[in-house]
């Protein structure tokens, strides 16, 4: 606490001494920070801590640079290597030394920036290509355009910072020198990077942007929010599998890309792990387009969607505040990634001042440093901040909200996540219906992501691994139905774009919430319909989840419906034949990475399954048929690697026609490593029937050990509210308004 | 907090309105709580937090069984059952309600407990033995007497705190219908279970000692001190087979307990999970002597061995306050288990007001309710508590002391554990120099503790499983070396239990430290010789792990050394033939568990694996001699129910006469899952060197990637810190005073 009142000391000390020295005629800064927002900064300083800190921290991590000194290398290495990692920790930094100038006025950080930037100076004009070929659009100081984009966007903002305080010679050098030339490389002379529909050209189109608004250069502006008229004919692939056929494509730049990317719930089609990462050119080159052209309006563009995106992104988080890992994605990003850390604050001043915001922003412990983060962290100060409330919601996806949606389902600690969505392009995984469930520790039944070690050159440079494609984009690897163990859509990405899941509907009412869809073109001839309920049951402690998977299919289809529980398998009431000699279980579309552990042909009325995960008890139980199995399943073979993880899974499956899979998942009790207590620990589910199926009608009753009966009926054809239904079920007629019915029934 | 300062006001209120309507005349309470104590604790209500938030929570879980009401079972079930449940609840509500009624002097706790025993008075010579036959020893209200014991310790304190407002008729009939034939029945119409040294019977000694105590009857107490005559020729085993022939057996009760079960040291032979278990009789017990036969000074008895022993027991303990999971262990016990509540509270006021034990007391949350806790909650209110320090040491096994040890070494987050103790009775692993490591956020290199999940049901009934047996105790479950794929000792407690491992040297100096023990007797003609050094090294991050064990073996023989590391693979210098096709390892000692995933011929001179987990990076660089082998293997095999954790391990093999092994572990760098940026991720170890070995001399050289080369030589047969030793290594000779030589040398 001494050391932070020290530095505060010294800054507000510093900042009234050169007060007087600088002339801030020049407008600037005037793209992300303001002049009356620096002066407000300058004023609050000591005063709000969480704003303080940040300082603190980002004066810290500033200095320890500039005391190690300048070094702008010659570009050669990929990612991970020494002049890619350099040249990025460059733009980071100058662009808060550039935050730091303004907010303390020491002339030191404006002299780093500036002296790094004459180095960019002398060197762009020398440098051709980068040397590395692995990219469709290589870059200058990166081996990918990519990359240059996020030195433009954050060198602009350094550069706005000292912009005021540079002599016109030196502001005239690096216009013409730096610059212009390198917005117009990595626009002009490469389209097929820049104009396009793509995260990629989202960033160029934003650092281009950006470092216009800067220059004032209007052609600059222009070309990055409407792109530029370009006749190509080419028909290309780029490194992530995207399309790239620019023929007759006149519709790019920074407002075709919020048109395309975000469907008007600001859902984003590859998943929340690359809308994170997307949302920071966003969200920054918004943030100087309303401060430099407010008459774009851009924040309210399309019913304020950036602000809704940043709203649909968090709401896609467990209880730890990481991102479901749908499509290609690490596990483990969170809302405490630097892009988030910008964005929250920016929803929160921008968006209405929405209080559940700031409890996130606590969360976060720092803010940004700029109009924002000041906003954020005084009304924290002032006491303002209340808990986010993570409520249930349906996210449409495609950029009119009519090409499917994930279903996000929320009743006391439990998430449920049921996905029917676009594919998701290159990034997009087979898993049309699949689901996640987690409780408030983390994962229950797990979503394995993306098989890749971001980073971590171990494993294969930390790019993404061919058990990518082989294991974790393959429907086996999901929580939804294999059809003759062919993955959805072939594993053809293409095919998979072309359609998207269908909702069918999605309650988020007292008591009971359902979110149902269909998938009608996964598997050609074949129609999928799941129904997921989360209910509230008076007798049991926590909701409990029904999982009803309707398909219509010909005779003797093979069906093997998986489920990646995690945790340890406890017990069941089948038999299983476990199995000492392991092969792997297929050659291709996943089955090549599962050893099959042991199996079971069930017998009875239903199949249970309890596990344990962190001190939790869960059960499965499942509505058996005549010749069901089940197969418990190791993640492992082919894996020369070991880039996968060992995880367990359990495979259900049936042959047959038309059919459903009548499923309930309780979660129950606990455990106590230090009493070594365990309660409730074993399910109360007695029973689960189908009553009735057909393609019109699935009814379910399940009963309980103390002996209630339960019953949900659920029309698959009519999700009119005031319909009515009335199907003969045994000797009872069973009659129902609206599309479900839930109650308890009399013994 | 305002429930707590209301709850305060009507404890406080309610002590002043009965304090004049009961007599203390009795002397009552004296056995745990004390008259003195109880009104030092009544004076203290409302400012001491932690003792007035126990009161709070004590009180709570207390009030709500009374409302329930009073349940006193017929006797049926096994653990896990009702009844068997039941009545060991009644034991814990009876212990809490009788310090609240001292605490609060409301009469609703002394008559819930009153009416409780009448019951049990009206039940207790209705019982024949229990219904079930699984033990040894069936007790009366359990199926075994060590539940029966448990319930008279914790009851006899209940019996105490009501004592003095008892009237005489209803103390005479508890203690003749109810106290005294239940302490005679588990005594002398048991002595199987009460007259040997073992767990168990220190729960019997402490229980029919406290009812003595509280009853003064002397000749209970003699009974619990020094046990009782008798002769008999059985030569049977217990149900954790742990020896129990009686033949000629004269030297039982509780001080032999003190003299057999603890090393000089407080160690106890079985491991610190039982320790846990264990100590908790041993210390309550000691408290009622302390206080109601000082004249034993009891506390002081063996050099303060009791005390010692709670601080043995705290130094076993990981940075998470988990217990080292060595011998038949359950992993996650730790010091927020009741029985060390008890313990550090007592051990800081009967021990010499140690402040660093407070910080323990801080992290438990709770105190005991007695002198003892409230002695540790009022000077953590006062604030004395300071960090505990957590040290070097090595603990001595045996009563004597002189039968082995387990080497505890503590450097900056680092904590090895190596293992050459006795076996540890039935409870024991064979697993003679084996290791553990652990760095701050838990496990490095695991022991894979018990195959048991305590209490909970599904697993067998919560017992130990078939696997404890099979694979949980075998050699090869171990970091350390099988040979011949046999278990040492051929798996026999037996033989086991009659030796114990050699400690050879230990020492804690700065910047080195070192842990050295033999086993000459785990097989047959076979000497194994470890020594685990860690070091200071000042390029390195962490502190370094130096591994050499050294074998004097015929040649041909097979040696295989297990490393169970935790966490994900991440690459090798080496190349591995990964298997899709897997078997089981062998048909028995622990083999028949394991699947080999990989293997590879090992080429070079060293072979380096890297592994990555819970965001840190570690690497083994181990030397190579032509012909070694590495394996990966799996736990899995032969497992039906699932029982065992699919942990992944990987086993050095060499095949071979005399030998060393030479091995350094370096912890490093890490991972950030939201910058997505490693730090540090590969080793800095670039070459590992055997300059010499025989059965005198290990020395090894390694050399870092930086260029630097370290040298460190090791006496094996001569420990004397004079000693002079010349070796020649190449051309050169190597001279060294002592039994290690360690340092930098030059290029």
């Amino acid at each position: 606490m001494r050391i932070i009142c020290t530095i505060l000391i010294v800054l507000v000390f510093t900042a009234c001494q050169k007060e007087n020295h600088e002339s801030s005629g020049s407008g600037h800064p005037n793209l992300i920070l303001t002049e009356k927002g620096v002066s407000s900064m300058r004023a609050s300083l000591g005063s709000v801590p969480l704003f303080d800190k940040t300082v603190e921290a980002v004066q810290r991590e500033v200095d320890e640079e500039i005391d190690a000194g300048i070094d702008v290398p010659i570009p050669k290495d990929l990612a991970g290597g020494y002049t890619h990692e350099k040249h990025k920790s460059n733009f980071f930094i100058m662009q808060k030394a550039g935050v730091l100038f303004q907010i303390t006025k020491d002339e030191r950080y404006a002299i780093y920036i500036r002296d790094m930037l004459l180095e960019y100076a002398e060197l762009f004009p020398t440098l051709d290509k980068h040397p590395a070929t692995r990219s469709y659009a290589r870059g200058k100081l990166f081996w990918q355009c990519l990359n240059d984009a996020n030195w433009l966007v954050y060198t602009a903002q350094a550069y706005d910072c000292i912009y005021g305080w540079l002599d016109n010679e030196t502001i005239e050098k690096l216009n013409t020198e730096l610059f212009r030339p390198y917005a117009d490389y990595i626009s002009l002379e490469n389209p097929r990077f820049f104009n396009r529909l793509h995260n990629h050209s989202t960033w160029g189109n934003a650092g281009v942007g950006m470092i216009g608004l800067v220059m004032n250069d209007e052609e600059l502006i222009d070309r990055a929010l409407y792109a530029f008229d370009i006749e190509g004919d080419s028909s290309l692939m780029d490194n992530d599998g995207g399309s790239l056929n620019l023929k007759g494509y006149k519709e790019g730049g920074f407002l075709a890309q919020i048109d395309h990317s975000f469907s008007p719930d600001g859902y984003y089609t590859e998943g929340p792990y690359y809308q994170r990462y997307a949302m920071y050119p966003f969200l920054i080159f918004a943030q100087g387009l309303a401060n430099k052209k407010p008459e774009l309006e851009i924040l309210e563009y399309r019913n304020g969607l950036l602000i809704k995106a940043v709203n649909a992104l968090i709401n896609q988080t467990n209880s730890q505040g990481e991102f479901f890992p749908i499509n290609d994605a690490q596990k483990g990003m969170s809302l405490a990634s630097r892009e988030l850390i910008s964005a929250v604050s920016m929803a929160y001043h921008f968006g209405g001042n929405n209080a559940g915001l700031l409890s996130i922003v606590q969360e976060q412990g720092r803010v940004p440093l700029n109009d924002s983060g000041l906003a954020a962290a005084k009304a924290i100060a002032d006491g303002k901040a209340e808990d986010f409330i993570y409520e249930s919601v349906e996210l449409s996806d495609g950029a009119a909200g009519d090409e499917g949606a994930i279903g996000i389902i929320r009743a006391d600690d439990l998430t449920l996540v049921m996905k029917y969505a676009k594919h998701g392009m290159g990034h997009g995984h087979f898993d049309r219906l699949g689901f996640l469930l987690y409780d408030d520790q983390g994962e229950v039944i797990q979503d394995y992501g993306a098989a890749r070690w971001v980073n971590i050159e171990h494993k294969d440079g930390g790019g993404y691994l061919k058990e990518n494609h082989t294991w974790a984009k393959e429907t086996v690897a999901h929580n939804t139905l294999v059809v003759n163990k062919d993955s959805h859509f072939d594993h053809d990405v293409k095919l998979a774009d072309e359609s998207a899941g269908t909702p069918y509907y999605f309650s988020s009412g007292a008591g009971i919430q359902i979110v149902s869809a269909k998938e009608l073109n996964a598997y050609e001839g074949i129609n999928m319909h799941r129904t997921m309920a989360v209910l509230d049951i008076e007798e049991l402690e926590k909701p409990l989840v029904i999982d009803l998977f309707s398909v219509q299919a010909h005779e003797e289809t093979r069906y093997d419906l998986p489920l990646y529980y995690l945790g340890d398998f406890m017990s069941t009431n089948q038999e299983f034949q476990s199995n000492n000699d392991l092969s792997p279980m297929g050659e291709n579309d996943g089955y090549q990475h599962l050893w099959q552990e042991a199996q079971s042909n069930l017998v009875g009325e239903v199949f249970r399954f309890t596990w344990f995960n962190k001190n939790r008890f869960f059960t499965m139980t499942s509505a058996v048929r005549t010749g069901d199995q089940a197969l418990l399943t190791r993640i492992g073979a082919n894996d020369p690697n070991f880039n996968l993880r060992r995880d367990p899974g359990l495979i259900f499956r049936r042959t047959g026609g038309n059919t459903v899979f009548a499923t309930v998942y309780e979660m129950h009790g606990s455990y106590n490593y230090t009493t070594e207590i365990p309660l409730n620990l074993f399910t109360s589910i007695e029973d689960l029937e189908v009553l009735y199926e057909s393609e019109k009608y699935n009814v379910i009753k399940f009963e309980l050990k103390s002996g209630e009966q339960y019953q949900f009926a659920f029309s698959l054809n009519n999700d009119d509210s005031s319909s009515n239904h009335n199907i003969a079920v045994g000797d009872t007629n069973l009659a129902w308004t609206g599309v479900y019915d839930f109650k308890k029934i009399n013994n």
